[in-house]
């Protein structure tokens, strides 16, 4: 199966979720709007792909991933329909709807990031919403991320299987999505991660394991890996992290 | 199959989106938390299901649905679970992944919905955060509320099958939320939802639908229904509403 990926072309955002999985499962697939304008790329292919009805089944937001004739859209809707085809989590059912289970609650999280810089309203600007960014950061930092970091740590400890991977005896995707949470997490506050290796050692080192599996190694190295920035999700202001 | 759900006794909450497809599903269930302290019950039922590891799967917040040994959280996930056990989705793979995709885009709004009376945090009080929520909710009423609601109705509009159903030829756990969130919706926000019959008329008669549906009416009219109130995620706060 060849896939087609629909997200946008400049950040990260919630497309490299599904990015990292197409990669380390090795995947035979197009990140369509990084091609050139002049073979279908740009920002006007995820356009396009929204407005795209197919049997009706229109996405509300990207990324979407096209599949055949299917699309698919809704991040963790997307890594639960290319797990087992990459690989990427185990074939028993309870394994597979605790895998979903994690990855929704990464989810959460990630809303709860974005929002430390859009507490008001995605429409408008970082500075026409500065000060109750201050403020919902603040919490965010104090309360919510330790307590979801503290909640992956456990999942952790409490594996039956050893804490080398969330789930099961072998990397899954959200083990992936987990690498990618923790990375976004250290670049937008390096002060309130600082402690993490000492505070959740078990993640540190899971963090690490992903970073250096062979085939993420070279994609993170490569041009496809786009680099963090101030449009995506995770946004390096230095006045919403520690003091 | 005998079902226990373990949500907060006093609210709808995301623990609704389960008890209705419960319902609708006659499934065989316990609402855990809402029998007597005697026998078990009390917000003490939940704390207890978060804190029990039960094979290292932890839940990171309520709704949590035991089904014999398994657990099962997260709403979404849980309605994945349960959908094809009480025929409540397709058959299909692709039809599932629709349902799905159109649960997870419903569960965003759900925490946009919730975030415009807790904009800042979820550990401060409303009064708090009282000038944050009137410029988060005006921002909601005018720009995503039309937005969400928009899409809903396009894709019963574009349904291959009719407006009848947003997926396939039957009711779904799906429409069923949809349900739920637009009750939700007019009771936070009569004002803003006032149009709805005029500005999306497939959404509302889709709401009556459900609403007349021979169990769902049962339930509605039940003691097991807990009415709307200002601990949930809906609340009628008049000055968020439009003038």
């Amino acid at each position: 199966m060849k896939y087609e990926l629909y997200y946008w072309p400049s950040i990260q955002g919630r497309g490299e979720f599904i990015r990292l999985a197409l990669e380390e499962g090795a995947a035979d697939y197009v990140d369509v709007a990084r091609l050139p304008k002049s073979k279908g790329g740009g920002a006007e292919a995820v356009s396009r792909i929204l407005e795209d009805a197919g049997e009706g089944r229109m996405p509300f937001a990207p990324p979407v991933l096209k599949a055949g004739k299917l699309l698919v859209s809704q991040t963790a809707n997307i890594l639960l329909y290319l797990g087992p085809r990459l690989r990427l989590v185990p074939k028993a059912e309870a394994a597979r709807l605790w895998a979903h289970q994690l990855q929704l609650t990464l989810a959460d999280l990630v809303v709860e990031a974005h929002d430390t810089h859009h507490p008001i309203a995605g429409s408008l600007y970082y500075e026409d919403q500065k000060l109750e960014a201050l403020r919902r950061a603040q919490n965010f930092r104090a309360l919510r991320l330790p307590k979801f970091l503290g909640y992956f740590e456990r999942v952790l400890a409490a594996h039956p299987g050893g804490d080398r991977w969330l789930i099961g005896k072998a990397l899954t995707y959200v083990d992936l999505s987990m690498f990618q949470v923790i990375a976004g997490l250290c670049y937008a506050f390096p002060r309130a991660m600082s402690g993490m290796p000492r505070k959740h050692p078990r993640l540190a080192v899971l963090h690490q394991r992903v970073q250096e599996r062979p085939r993420i190694k070279t994609y993170l190295a490569s041009s496809r890996r786009i680099p963090f920035n101030e449009h995506g999700i995770f946004r390096h202001y230095p006045e919403l992290d520690e003091a």
